[in-house]
């Protein structure tokens, strides 16, 4: 799978506050939140650098997608993946099209990965901004 | 992608704990769970029925899983979806042959749904047993 994705110039915290108001702003919210790296540490022993999956969903598009194909709920809520890596963050965002691939889903998933893809590009933007000041 | 699923004889609220006995039987633990009818009727003020979405991870799995293929954490974790349908539970497990699709994670995503797969078993024999008795 390819995601949808980007590099943020800042911490995994600042990333995170970053892409949930990015993500509110197309009418997405976060409902669920998975400490990677802390769950790895708990369970195995393991230290790695810090990794979080937020699962964004977007209420009205959820909707439409059970109607048309109730199996779509196995493929909700949508994978937002915040990484730290060099100093900065990775945000890679799991790709409806690729995970919606039933023919009847297909027009939607188009319409979710545009709203991702706006999510993407406002992260984007807002570090661009923040370079010009 | 075609779950490996099962339909339980029982409420959502009782199958919910036979399905997260059975998976923590395979080393699989709930990190994430979704109210989705809760949910739409919250943000949405539509009426559905009982619709559950429940994020299983196996550390270890997990933790393999990341080391071959960074990018398996846009498949993590495991969605379990519990759906009230007459009087009765359907239980469907997303295959993770469907979501880690990479050649060098295929090994890995066949040895997880062995385990999802006996998971499904453990319901469905404590069911006949229970009709047995």
């Amino acid at each position: 799978m390819t995601p949808l994705e980007t590099v943020l110039p800042e911490s995994l915290g600042e990333a995170e506050e970053d892409v949930r108001a990015a993500l509110q702003g197309q009418g997405f919210g976060v409902l669920t939140e998975i400490d990677v790296a802390a769950t790895f540490k708990e369970k195995l022993g393991v230290e790695r650098p810090p990794l979080k999956i937020l699962g964004a969903c977007n209420p009205g598009f959820a909707y439409r997608a059970i109607l048309i194909d109730p199996s779509a709920s196995l493929a909700l809520p949508c994978n937002v993946v915040l990484e730290a890596v060099d100093g900065a963050t990775r945000v890679a965002i799991a790709d409806p099209r690729d995970l919606m691939t039933d023919l009847e889903l297909s027009e939607l998933a188009a319409e979710v990965a545009l709203r991702l893809e706006a999510v993407v590009d406002t992260l984007q933007r807002g570090h661009l901004g923040t370079r010009d000041r």
